[in-house]
């Protein structure tokens, strides 16, 4: 059977594509080509002769087949139907059975712009552009006190629903019932929001530090809980924790795969008091089913909210003062797809208070 | 993986939009909201603090989740994101979190006319409208003579190709051969068809009484069969036979879950001479198979031919004097799609024969 | 579930409706009616009451059912759903119950065109037409001295790609890497081809004779290969060795299903030195497993071709004149489309060097 694309019923959306965004991890791009996909357009990622991670538009020249169905051969990628290969530049660098030399205007592959940075092969999402800035760089991630844990997992949803929900605070309290949030008594924060030219932040001020165990282990001397969301374009998301010596950065770099398919990839970094690293790594990955119990939870309910914004054609959302950063990130989205605006570093600030 | 809805290449529907459907049966809504479908638009069912049932656009106005996925509370309905909960009339009654009134003009929820009748819950098929009349009434459920078996169930077709097909007689030898019908010798009909502003009737004159045992069970002192066949608007078939004391009424309700996907609710309702209507129930409920049976291949038979009108791109009909009710039927449909005429009750009647 | 036609995405894809294509082998057509697709167009195949086989729209002009759903009676076809009967050439026979006679223009089916011919039944494309020509013979069937093997497989991908790749010399030592050719040391042949007004052939001179004991096999008294490819409108393709006593001739008649669906029905002739055809029949038959996994391949190449023109939206082809046969059969088709020209039997040839 053909697979065939479906047109998604729904509404317009933003794509931001000017940028990066990560198309697989370092440790995934081996010998093998991949096939990724961004905005759904088809990318092969392959590794040339010195081991530098390439991206080509996943479509031979001569006959359209996906090249990410082919092999890597002396750092050149070749066709699996008729064996045309292309180097990381997209150069066709031979044609079986010509006579003639290979490299040809028509035949070239178009190319997209690559960077291997924080563990990450990052894509610049136009293919032939030149860059005009250089990837995100994940925090922490060369701090020696630090541990890290890495996650990848795609979800229906835009990168804008994506993002709203990783950074969305009250929604915790019912989707994620029992897991975290809503246990205890209520309290009243205080939340900052700043947006700046290209993020937006918002601050939670007066959250209670955890009692009982919980507490005395992350913080034996004491101390307020700091804590911020984070969105900064086109597509990173990071949620911050300090509570005295304890200091916990959850990044996510979310990519695009479709209008309609985001892939989350995550960096949680931590440190906790009197714990090295090592153990502090060990124990994150003790925490990870957990961390995939809520992600799946939330997998869920945007799948649920990609449906209905399908069948009814169009994403009608009412927010309120709660909906801290979602309203920001869908305007930082739409500016950015139109072309990034000259930075004004002007602030923008509002406070407001919320019942957790 | 989303699921898409799919568009399905065919012909325009005659959506009748100003009257009631059953949407659910009076059993199955309980403690949990019901996720249903009318012309293809989602809507939740749940009950309120009273037992009413209700009715709700399936889409939280905050960020477009389908409320029929949470859950009730204190006889409202909460939506599994963040917890918004709403009334039976779609006011927003909680947003959690939230320091000022939750209700507000932006917040509330589209909700349907309901009435609970007959054991059905019937929906209005415009939301925020004024009913302008009542759901149509089951007859015979009060009375104490009549045993009742009822069944639902699922249909590819449109509500016109569900209606003719359960009241056409000339298939029944071809697609329900050996089941009933077909095994005997011929025998011609006359028919009588009556048409009036909202409803169009069929009477069968000279059927045979069933020969053998059969015969002598459902009229032991003999007499003529009488056979109705009816269509009422929008959505009610009847068929009716009488012979001697034996009295059988199979009425149904079609609720179009969308345009191309009906929905058959349906009563049957009959008395045996001699039989008390406990243990007629109980002949009734040892009769489902059989009528499963039959349902079945009327269900493949609409399956095909709603495949083909969709390649075909058109529902092209060509009907004969045969054809008794479904010209007209779709005639009524069209005309209560563009709105229900003032009621001429001018009756149109034509007669033709039939062999059987 | 209703099976809902995906519309492919992808570009439009030239339809030649005035020729004949094989739409099902003798032998399956038997007591039951075959549904089939030519373009997308729903066809029944059955045999009237003398076996002749005939071919109908596959839709009852009464409800729309596909008439391939009922069953042959009395050498007319019968709906499965009111039993309407319908001759060969479509009209209608009989309408059960009706008291008038069954024949009415408006109750005909259209019919095509059909010649059953070399084990294969022919149907001209377009219903109601007059064929202006005769099908495609295809040779060597009765010549004593050769053996025969048939082989119908469905891939997909349009004609032209199917063509093309039947008649593709380069793909071979990639994509049937170790099935067949790309052991032995490089060679150049010279290419020579011819396009005629209905036709394109290429001829491949100075292809080296088989090594060891194939070679001694094939041609024990020695002598060059012969090798010609043909395509011949609306979808022939011809692949034809000489060596020697050895002759192989593998035609194929293309079916478009739909216009991205081909069906190859494909007859392998050939004769052996000093093997009486029986045995090289048997012979046949043991190298159909391998010929099937080439053929396999082949269909896994253009399903990916397929989707990735779909996921384009369009087919986006460069050639190189390795390209022997691809780019005028599309020419070729897309001229037939517009319609047959008057016989311009002016011959275009060009020469070429290929590696081999």
């Amino acid at each position: 059977m053909t697979t065939v694309p479906l047109r998604v019923v729904g509404p317009d959306v933003p794509r931001v594509l000017d940028d990066w965004y990560v198309l697989a991890s370092s440790r995934e791009l081996r010998k093998k080509p991949l096939a990724r996909e961004l905005y759904g357009a088809p990318i092969a990622l392959f590794r040339d002769e010195h081991g530098r991670a390439a991206a080509l538009v996943d479509r031979c020249p001569h006959r359209s087949v996906p090249l990410s169905g082919g092999r890597v051969e002396d750092g050149t990628l070749e066709c699996p139907y008729h064996g045309w290969r292309f180097a990381g530049d997209g150069r066709c660098v031979r044609v079986p059975g010509l006579t003639e030399e290979p490299d040809h205007r028509t035949r070239r592959c178009a190319s997209y712009p690559v960077r291997e940075q924080d563990g990450w092969v990052w894509v610049w999402a136009t293919a032939g552009d030149t860059p005009t800035r250089e990837p995100f760089r994940f925090p922490l991630l060369d701090d020696p006190r630090y541990a890290s844990v890495r996650q990848t997992l795609e979800m229906a949803g835009t990168v804008h629903a994506a993002a709203e929900n990783a950074l969305d605070v009250p929604h915790t309290a019912f989707l994620h019932r029992g897991l975290f949030r809503g246990a205890g008594k209520t309290n009243e924060l205080e939340v900052r929001v700043r947006r700046h030219h290209d993020r937006v932040e918002a601050e939670y001020i007066g959250e209670p530090r955890p009692s009982g165990a919980l507490g005395r282990v992350l913080a034996p001397r004491g101390g307020v809980v700091e804590h911020f969301d984070r969105f900064i374009l086109p597509s990173i998301t990071q949620v911050e924790y300090r509570l005295g010596e304890s200091h916990v950065l959850a990044t996510v770099a979310l990519t695009p795969r479709t209008d309609r398919r985001t892939v989350m990839n995550a960096v949680v970094s931590f440190r906790l008091p009197f714990v090295p690293p090592r153990l502090a790594g060990l124990a994150g990955e003790l925490l990870r089913p957990l961390g995939l119990s809520v992600l799946r939870q939330d997998a869920t309910i945007l799948a649920r909210q990609d449906e209905a914004i399908a069948r009814f054609g169009e994403a009608r959302f009412v927010s309120t003062e709660l909906d801290a950063l979602g309203p920001t990130i869908a305007k930082l989205l739409r500016a950015a797809a139109r072309g990034r605006e000259a930075a004004s570093d002007a602030i923008d600030e509002r406070t407001f208070r919320m019942r957790v």
